[in-house]
């Protein structure tokens, strides 16, 4: 089954060799892309979607959602935005709750936002444990994860859980909660902050998850300058996220490795934090990518566009570096090199915008552009 | 004809005397709200709707918009991202697509930005001319607004137009101009900015509408300090519009005064500029109004939520006053009374939000969550 999708007035292939392409088509072969270029010499298919001059992407690549939980923090919102700084003790009031939930509503739950994900364009994301901190829940948080998502990263070093000993936790984290998550999971995340896990922890925990077959990626120098981005390029990383506050040295590690800086500007937004510097990075010769960190606590949305929106106006991308980072990078910070650009052999995963550029996707802030979704050769919203 | 809203888990009506309600039932009757109360004593109605728990608020009032246009800046604001400021000059791009375009194309623009409007939840929303600059546009302009809306203003002073010498057309302004658009016009309003007019050529437009009998309105102190403000607290103006650098004496003026200060997030936020400081505002008694600005230059966004999420972020109001400047104080500055709360008598303008709370609209940002929207008693989203 071949379709072709024509008319399409821009096509953003984010691939290098490819570029921008005017009054181009794509063939989408069964589940991959089957074939790119002009119109003029496009090949026959079994079927033809007119996408009426709008703009062509890839599939949004969320490289960062902690979306297995239970619960609520809007209330917790509301009194941080009067003038309530954030603090990472905040996830406990999700702990509680998840530990609480049985699977079914935790899968309801990722569910419901891997449906609003689809909705806003995402086709390929992470998803991280995190919430349960112990080994029943981390288990079933990945093992919940696993059944939406290749994409799974065990978190239990996210914060130290109020009921066990700091050390006694950390040996849990590399042992027993390790071994029990190890099946559903792909990488393994540390919280590297004030509040969270220090730098020689940090490194204990991740090569632990190393020692067990996991990619390690890092939460690193988000509320405080840290060790975070120096370990995370020191382990091979595959990212570092956050990066609101970096020395020159951090600068420096990260754009002489193959660990991308993954920047989550929505949740600088909700927690009215300092963003960070996307331009300093790039201009550095740092590999960014942009991810939504949805989570209840400090950044409770799935909305890639906003996030592309923030990127430019805060963080100083221009919009095509950051469509470049919310769909190529995203999947370099995940390792995948079956998405995020539409080019001969990867996935067919495609979004349709309602509008003639990309650029609208900052230009038009708020406004729901999203008008096809395709995943894997399918239409899907 | 009744229809009873039921089911609705929180029901923050915007007025004093009600406040908020759980477990709170509407009855709709015929366009107008018939009734507000507690679920347990609802009157019998001929049809009921359940909403399975979600909040529900007024439908918003924009107050600020400028809907009749054509063509696009998309390019323009992507070299602004990449360092260009924003100059009031932009706007003379889209006055010359404005006066090539059909009467038709023209209002096929409006109706696409008014049916995006509704379902961005707004129910109510004012529309400027301000791109012809000329007799025939404005006058086309002003009519075609009035076939989507009764809340129509008179732009003309939105920038004096490459063609016309500076006093002929303040004169024209005064004059035939003014003739032509009165019958399809409410308001009269000036873009009082370096750069656009001074503070005397303010107050002589004003004068001239308002002896004309249309209700004066100033975009005041956006990209300066200057007379704006003060101007239109002296002419009793329904609404000062920006506000982003206040003087104290401003301040002090707007707080002893009728004249709503509207602040336009979405504009600073497209234009990389200084959010107003809503938070000084509120605390010294001004009566402050949201609204989109949507235009194609600064503010390309029809996005009241995102307004309200950026002024709980930027402009540091609760999520509280937020919704409320964007329902019932966005009427005060339409001088309506009958729009902007939920209570007896008033329009049956409604939104129902996928969340329990409106502080979603702030916590949850980017994310479409508006699920239902009633206008006149009509389910139109």
């Amino acid at each position: 089954m071949t379709t072709l999708l024509t008319n399409i007035g821009l096509l953003a292939t984010q691939d290098a060799g490819i570029g921008e392409l005017t009054d181009a088509v794509v063939v989408l072969d069964g589940d991959r892309i089957g074939w790119v270029g002009p119109a003029s010499s496009a090949p026959a298919a079994d079927d033809a979607v007119d996408v009426g001059g709008r703009a062509v992407i890839p599939g949004f690549v969320d490289s960062h959602a902690h979306l297995v939980f239970s619960g609520d923090r809007a209330t917790e919102f509301a009194a941080r935005m009067s003038g309530q700084p954030y603090a990472a003790g905040g996830i406990r009031t999700t702990v509680a709750a998840t530990r609480a939930a049985s699977d079914e509503v935790l899968r309801a739950n990722v569910a419901r936002l891997a449906t609003e994900m689809l909705q806003a364009g995402i086709t390929t994301f992470e998803c991280k444990s995190g919430y349960g901190l112990d080994v029943p829940t981390e288990e079933r948080a990945l093992r919940i994860a696993s059944e939406f998502t290749p994409e799974t990263t065990y978190l239990g070093a996210h914060v130290v859980p109020a009921d066990t000993p700091r050390d006694a936790y950390i040996d849990l984290v590399c042992g027993e909660m390790l071994a029990a998550v190890t099946p559903h999971s792909k990488y393994v995340d540390v919280f590297c902050e004030q509040g969270a896990f220090d730098g020689d922890e940090t490194r204990q925990i991740l090569n632990a998850g190393i020692e067990a077959g996991l990619i390690p990626r890092v939460h690193a120098n988000q509320l405080s300058e840290g060790p975070g981005v120096q370990l995370a390029v020191e382990l091979g990383a595959a990212s570092a996220d956050h990066c609101t506050l970096l020395s020159d040295t951090d600068i420096d590690a990260l754009a002489g490795s193959s660990t991308v800086a993954t920047l989550l500007p929505l949740a600088e937004f909700s927690t009215r934090a300092v963003y960070p510097d996307a331009r300093r990075m790039i201009d550095a010769g740092v590999t960014v990518a942009l991810a939504t960190d949805c989570n209840p606590g400090s950044a409770y949305s799935t909305s890639m566009p906003l996030a592309i929106a923030l990127a430019v106006r805060d963080l100083r991308m221009t919009p095509t570096e950051a469509v470049y980072a919310a769909t190529a990078t995203g999947a370099q910070a995940l390792r995948r090199d079956d998405v995020g650009v539409i080019a001969v052999g990867k996935r067919a995963n495609l979004v349709v915008l309602d509008a003639q550029s990309y650029i609208h996707l900052a230009y038009r802030p708020g406004v729901p552009l999203i008008s096809q979704v395709w995943q894997n050769g399918r239409r899907v919203v």
